[in-house]
């Protein structure tokens, strides 16, 4: 996996698909969580069925000291793969793609993948100058991640904290959102998606955070989200929130949920039509190009949601490759 | 643990321990979820590592056939086993403990413990004729197994809908609610806890359903609980929610996150105070009676929270087990 994410041929053969398999209205640049952070130098592995395994975790001031900063000429393949895209793509957008702070740092203090984050959260509570120092050189990675996507070429970025639901929202103010914060203000030169999964009490906060668009899991209507970043004083627009295992559904029961969250995302301010979260392994991919198909017909000019402002769809397959390489 | 589950002897002890050792204000019924319905006949395993695995998972009109009404004979040591602990529990009540519909069903429909839900839900959407059947099935089953500890001498029930969070709203007002709500209303003449981990979403439905406090994770403050159990046109009281995670954490944030969550208790119509979701097992037990006996100091007549309507404390190392044996 990791090999692959630095080859050029194949992050753009795995880029592309999406785009043309699906006729989605961007693509998202393949790449995994953790790619930046290999290529600054930690030690780690992305194990078949496991996720990503960090050789020695960090959990005080020494195994800290492996977290340095990313020189843009480590990853001038990444660079050369946005040159191919952006060639390739013509007028379809790229979408730059970093992991955020937070979830980067559960994965170098766990050690690998985990379902309850305790030894991430324990170190944060137990050596809070420890913690902020991590975030803050984990946010110098992604944003130099970003910034190599933008000057070569990516039209908008998509930065994953997909654990941030992990946390209240008293400790993502505290812990997490000043790193998240410096990472989306680096790429303000273009538009910025901020997404996390189980975060329906964070959408406010993650808004706050300096993003154009927030992203929304199936569990939170967009209307309410829509509701909860306007109590924010946000204008954040949305992206979501189709249940991906919707796809296994009947066609009939499949139609009436897109047009639900159609509705709902005509509450917020602009709507980016997507799935809540990745696309699952058995998915049929014609069942995608139907549901692509639909939400264009539906908000084509003259269509009858012609109203609403959603700004493009991205159901990508490349979101399938690193939602199941974060293991999420 | 199947058939640690059916011991009275061993369900005696594993439930009278975190009274014992930590000093809680009620036990909760050592069970695991699917104990009913493999007391029923359907025939499953509870695998180590894995969780349950169900031989014949139901799928289609043949296979929901396994799905037979319980005899309270079938568990006559569940009765033994609650006239044993009220015995020995004396003063301290002891809350019965069921599985709900959707849950059982995610097991019986997925084969086993899933992380999405996937085939449940495409089952759900495309059978909901056969769907309705199994989880008016499985609510005869929970119904059953919850009027037997009552009958028996449970004081309060618990109705574990742990996975009910994998679903919108709408749905869970749709194909679940209805079947819940029966539960709960069969066993109204004690009091009813009705919980769910990630149902931020949900906590209006599921206090319309019937119960009389609802459990509230880690993720959603207890005081926004309370406006969206109000907002329901419900007084329902809250349980939880300290994370479980806390205990790794220093002491001094311990007891600032315990005072936060009684704080915000105090805003809803009640509250007991317990972890938003199970036991982790790596857990000093010290430092979990230490948790209880702050929760007392602060609580107690005189206390600076005495004003708050918290009912009890309820920190089980018997949840601990099913929240193990359910996966969650």
């Amino acid at each position: 996996m990791l090999e692959a994410c630095r080859r050029p041929d194949l992050v753009v053969e795995i880029t592309l698909q999406p785009v043309r398999r699906l006729g989605v209205d961007a693509a998202i640049f393949f790449s995994d969580i953790v790619v930046p952070v290999a290529a600054a130098g930690v030690d780690l592995d992305i194990v078949p069925g496991t996720g990503p395994v960090i050789a020695t975790p960090v959990r005080d001031r020494a195994t800290l000291e492996q977290v340095r900063p990313l020189d843009p000429a480590q990853v001038d393949d990444i660079a050369e793969s946005v040159h191919l895209l952006v060639a390739e793509l013509g007028p379809v957008p790229l979408i730059g793609f970093a992991g955020a702070p937070f979830t980067l740092a559960s994965y170098l203090v766990e050690g690998g993948p985990s379902r309850t984050h305790a030894v991430t959260k324990a170190f944060m509570y137990s050596e809070p100058a420890l913690w902020h120092d991590l975030l803050s050189r984990l946010a110098d990675i992604a944003l130099t991640y970003l910034r190599v996507q933008i000057d070569a070429g990516a039209s908008a970025v998509q930065l994953f904290d997909s654990w941030a639901g992990a946390l209240s929202e008293d400790d993502y103010r505290e812990y997490v959102m000043p790193h998240s914060a410096r990472v989306l203000a680096g790429v303000d030169d273009v538009p910025r998606i901020h997404f996390g999964t189980g975060t329906g009490e964070l959408l406010g906060a993650m808004a706050q955070a300096g993003a154009d668009v927030v992203g929304v899991d199936a569990r939170t209507p967009l209307d309410v989200a829509a509701g909860r970043v306007a109590k924010a004083d946000c204008t954040t627009a949305l992206q979501g929130n189709l249940d991906p295992t919707l796809v296994f559904a009947p066609w009939e029961v499949i139609e009436r949920k897109v047009r639900d969250v159609l509705t709902r995302g005509a509450a917020g301010n602009g709507h980016v039509f997507n799935l809540g979260h990745g696309v699952l392994p058995e998915t049929d991919p014609d069942v995608l190009a139907r549901i692509v198909d639909l939400v264009h017909r539906l908000t084509a000019d003259g269509g009858e949601l012609s109203g609403t402002e959603l700004s493009g769809s991205e159901l990508s397959g490349s979101e399938r490759a690193n939602g199941g390489a974060a293991g999420g």
